[in-house]
């Protein structure tokens, strides 16, 4: 399923009117910003359709955020429990709202969605975590990651560089997120931003999911930030097993790591990184 | 009222055995990394508990985080709605989780809590955005900043350092974003740091709650990270007119910031910025 929402991709930039104020002159002009605009995921099994959450995200691969974000939530487990992802656009939707609705159609009986929805989404959520009702339904319930897969140090210091040429088109905001995908070589797969780091992951998940490419088990994904517990947690369903960020990652993040057997990079700069969980997979 | 959990803000970092990777020879050693544990929000009303929400967050100044979260949400108007907030260390929950839920009881009939949060949390979320079910639900709602308090550009350009050097205590572990507040002369009033942007502002609101300092009508904000559609929502619940990033906003906080008339600066590096909404307030 190709997601026909790529091709707005571009519009993720928006040229806005600011003041430039440098050592105390001022000039008017016109700064790139990173669009941010609220999405809706909706789902639609058995003719009913209900709201699942509203996430903060750039315009772009909107379908393959809805996509990874129901995978990554366990509601969706193979592309064939969806039947078809589409824009709302009806008419008593704000004109300014068109295109931050999508409906994905589920199967029926295919996935287990409903049920689960009602027990994750209770207080549900576009992030993963806030909202989960009971801090028992945080701890991963994914299997440990079976890749035997190995990479060298020379391929992963080599990794940032390739990211940031990729992300070049965007770097005029400075004010996106990239999640990106490589094979054990450091060839470039997928790459996808937003303004939220969640968000990235969840299209780059999507990208796959849609593809027919998950399980991820024989890549390498690489985050422009940090990496918190809900990122190892989105690749862990994705089966990753190797994740690498050029910034921090925090206590709980490493904890769910090394639960699942994950290798976990982090401050991956120049020719130097920090290993906090499966060593091994680094030769 | 005193927030007695933020005594716990030392234990804000963990040291973890890690491998360092350089130039290909490896080295064991401790490395400080910021901790990140699930905080539960319950509000406790006519005897009545309701889970509100859960947000991954860095254990220290939970009640001003909890209390911060529910202000900028609208649940809770005024320190009188308070009437005491403690952890919840019942016997049937696992240790692990002891200081991760917080009970904030409310006075009856007091806040219009329970309706609101039938509205708002029907998907509810813990950080302000994600989970609420109605895109309409997303637009201000608070009356646009009146403010009449000016900041001259030499004073804007001398906060990053002052946050900079407040911050040299988590600076070790690369993995924190702040919150600060100054006044219109630039001196530091207090200081919030959290794993989540969201958090370090619902912190610093929440200080200002819990010490009968709000509204911050006459405050400058400086977030350490982007300035994001929900940075703006907080501030503007808090009143606060000027609010700075060192780094990027979006197109939607710009957007808010402008409706609600606050001064909305960013990129403040070294002595040069970006004024992107009020630049009125800038003499």
């Amino acid at each position: 399923m190709t997601d026909v929402s790529a091709g707005r991709s571009r519009a993720g930039i928006e040229s806005v009117k600011v003041v430039t104020v440098s050592d105390g002159s001022t000039q008017p002009r016109f700064d790139d910003v990173v669009r941010e605009e609220p999405l809706q995921i909706r789902i639609v099994q058995a003719g009913k359709t209900h709201d699942i959450a509203v996430t903060m995200r750039t315009p772009g691969n909107d379908f393959e955020l809805a996509a990874g974000f129901l995978f990554s939530e366990g509601v969706v487990r193979s592309p064939q429990d969806i039947v078809s992802i589409s824009y709302c656009i009806d008419d008593d939707i704000e004109r300014q709202q068109h295109y931050n609705i999508v409906n994905v159609e589920l199967a029926a009986g295919g996935a287990p969605a409903l049920e689960r929805l009602e027990r994750h989404f209770a207080i549900g959520s576009a992030c993963g975590i806030c909202g989960k009702a009971q801090l028992e339904s945080l701890q991963l319930r994914v299997a440990p990651i079976q890749s035997r897969m190995t990479v060298s140090s020379a391929v992963l210091t080599g990794l940032p560089k390739r990211l940031e040429h990729q992300q070049r088109a965007f770097a005029t905001t400075g004010g996106l997120h990239a999640s990106a995908l490589f094979d054990p070589v450091g060839n470039l797969e997928a790459i996808r931003e937003d303004v939220g780091r969640h968000n990235a992951m969840d299209k780059l998940i999507g990208f796959g999911l849609l593809n027919d490419r998950l399980p991820y088990n024989d890549a390498i994904v690489l985050v422009s930030g940090r990496s918190s517990f809900e990122i190892v947690q989105k690749a862990a369903v994705a089966s990753v097993p190797i994740v690498c960020s050029v910034s921090a990652p925090s206590t709980l993040a490493i904890e769910a790591a090394r639960d699942v057997q994950m290798t976990l990079v982090g401050f991956l700069r120049g020719r130097r990184f920090n290993v906090y969980s499966g060593g091994d997979r680094i030769v």
